[in-house]
């Protein structure tokens, strides 16, 4: 894979660490990113680590005006005894391809994406925070680059990677929140963008996030744009509900994010002998579920929060509490055991973790 | 206005300009532009002229991530006498924080962006192409420019305005062009970002503009979201067909851009004594009058193109040949008479035009 040799251009200068648990999330950087470009006829080409730096670009490129865009998250983190994990990172890329597809943006070699993942990785494992609940937050991302006013897919674009270290991205932790039912606006819709990771699912989510914050809920619960009547996500997360011992989730029907964190809940409760279906689930009947005493848990899933449990839904002016308000025995369990798989401290039975071997030396 | 004195810092090299109408579409730029910066806890601040130049962002700027921006189209025209007109500039303002409003980000004075609009254009007069068809394109926008990966409202945007001497947007010009009525893919749906002039609706729809060039047709024609039988738009166009002597347009529903060109051409229409109805228009019925020898224009309508005419339409197997394949009279007449009075040429009985004076001297 000649083609493929990262060139490396290290920074002379160093930033400061942070020195404690509170990180926040995702306003550090560390001192280098990864970066390669795409030149229609050309293919994607001269894949480099370099410092950490301004994006220098013409007011006119394709990002500013058409949206042209996709993302992803993931995370490494340390292990007690020094290792670099990375959780399922092959899910990630090839969704990103799968993104891609959708925004009319030219694939990446998943290997090549993984192997420059690694080597950033390795360039910058001090910036790994070695803190409980703590993790480095990997941003791969792609942009239209082309200086163009007129609506067509992008001639170029950049491929970037950034770092952040991160604490816990709820302030709240594994603390219930409050969920609002949006009844107007909505995220996506079939035939739309709601299975990418794209920059615009999350701007038009934007408003909606805004009236619950007055309202001092959390995040909102988005209904599907045709009836308004189905459940599809939660915020930024996927959702899960359990019902009369039955834990169920919506299935993915196109709209909505096919999330690495719930294939990973999907597949644990399943090992675990618990009964898990993927199906359409509706409004209606997650409140018959709570006037029936039924409605046990209900929980977020992804991979800022992993796991964030729900204490209470708000729907037209009734609220359902949800287990009294207090994180559910599935929901602890689940958090519990995902953050040891991604941390080394319990056995990996899927084979989820990957290691990052230190193959950059650093001085 | 004290605080809206606009800054000038001229550059001291001047780019050739073009030297024949055959421009193409947003490929050249001129020597300068308009540049703010919003701030939380400051408001807009630092308006400034500046020298045509990239702009430098950190890569987490939230642009990037989260799509959150918004920008707006419109033309300076050189009259035979010299003098240069903009064509209902206000309207493009005010919808401009109509789309910061569904963005959730901070409105700009009107008559600041106008003032400023003007100074631009003031600095580049020699930039306004005098060939037949041809204009100064005007691109405002805004973008989110917070170091930050989260989904919230950024807490600092750029507002812009960068200017190209174009041609023709559609190279067939005035001729009609074969549209391909869209049935998988989804450009807006009630609830969503479609009435707002937001990045993310141009990226989601060049799936679909990618499977229409592939069949040859020049645009897609979008139904509503939630059933697939009512139009929407056509392309980035808002679209009218005349049907037994009456003009039909799609209603302003929320999910369709109310465009400045649109409501100029109803205004039009109504001058001149014909019947506009603005309403909603399934396919069927379109089907239906096209089958009964009734279906006698359809034209898109935007900035860029001004009129498009509409030869033929394929939805799903049927193909509408519309008035022979050739531009209609209410099209052709449209298109005369919008462009002579947006440079000039006839008198404009609503005031549609604003003069810019020569408010700065440039050497």
């Amino acid at each position: 894979m000649k083609e493929h040799t990262i060139q490396l251009n290290l920074s002379p200068e160093r930033k400061p660490k942070p020195q404690s648990a509170d990180l926040g999330f995702g306003k550090i950087f560390t001192d280098h990113m990864f970066i390669m470009d795409y030149t229609e006829g050309q293919g994607w080409h001269d894949p480099r680590i370099v410092p950490y730096q301004p994006l220098s670009l013409d007011p006119s490129c394709m990002i500013f005006h058409y949206g042209q865009s996709v993302f992803e998250g993931l995370k490494a983190y340390l292990t007690e005894d020094n290792r670099v994990l990375l959780f399922r990172p092959e899910r990630n890329f090839q969704r990103l391809n799968r993104s891609n597809e959708r925004l009319c943006i030219p694939a990446v070699d998943v290997d090549m994406a993984i192997e420059a993942l690694k080597q950033l990785i390795s360039v910058e494992k001090e910036w790994i925070p070695k803190w409980e609940g703590t993790s480095l937050y990997i941003r791969p991302f792609i942009i239209a680059t082309e200086p163009f006013l007129g609506v067509k897919p992008s001639s170029r674009y950049q491929f970037i990677i950034i770092l952040s270290p991160v604490g816990l991205y709820y302030k709240e932790g594994i603390k219930p929140v409050k969920i609002l039912v949006e009844n107007e606006f909505v995220r996506a819709v079939a035939g739309g963008t709601g299975e990418a990771k794209t920059a615009g699912n999350y701007a038009s989510s934007l408003k909606a996030q805004e009236i619950a914050d007055r309202k001092e809920y959390s995040q909102v619960l988005w209904l599907d744009g045709v009836e308004k009547k189905y459940i599809e996500e939660v915020g930024s997360m996927n959702v899960f509900f359990k019902i009369n011992g039955e834990v169920v989730t919506p299935a993915l029907n196109g709209s909505i994010l096919d999330g690495v964190t719930r294939n990973s809940v999907i597949q644990l409760l399943k090992h675990w002998g618990m009964t898990v279906t993927e199906r359409r689930i509706s409004m209606e009947e997650l409140r018959e579920a709570h006037q029936a005493g039924q409605l046990e848990e209900a929980f977020g899933t992804g991979t800022a929060a992993i796991i964030s449990p729900i204490g209470e839904l708000l729907w037209k002016d009734e609220k359902m509490i949800i287990n009294d308000g207090v994180t559910g025995p599935v929901s602890e369990k689940l958090f519990h055991t995902i953050t040891s798989i991604q941390g080394g401290k319990e056995p990996d039975p899927f084979n989820w973790t990957m290691e990052v071997e230190q193959c950059i030396e650093v001085k």
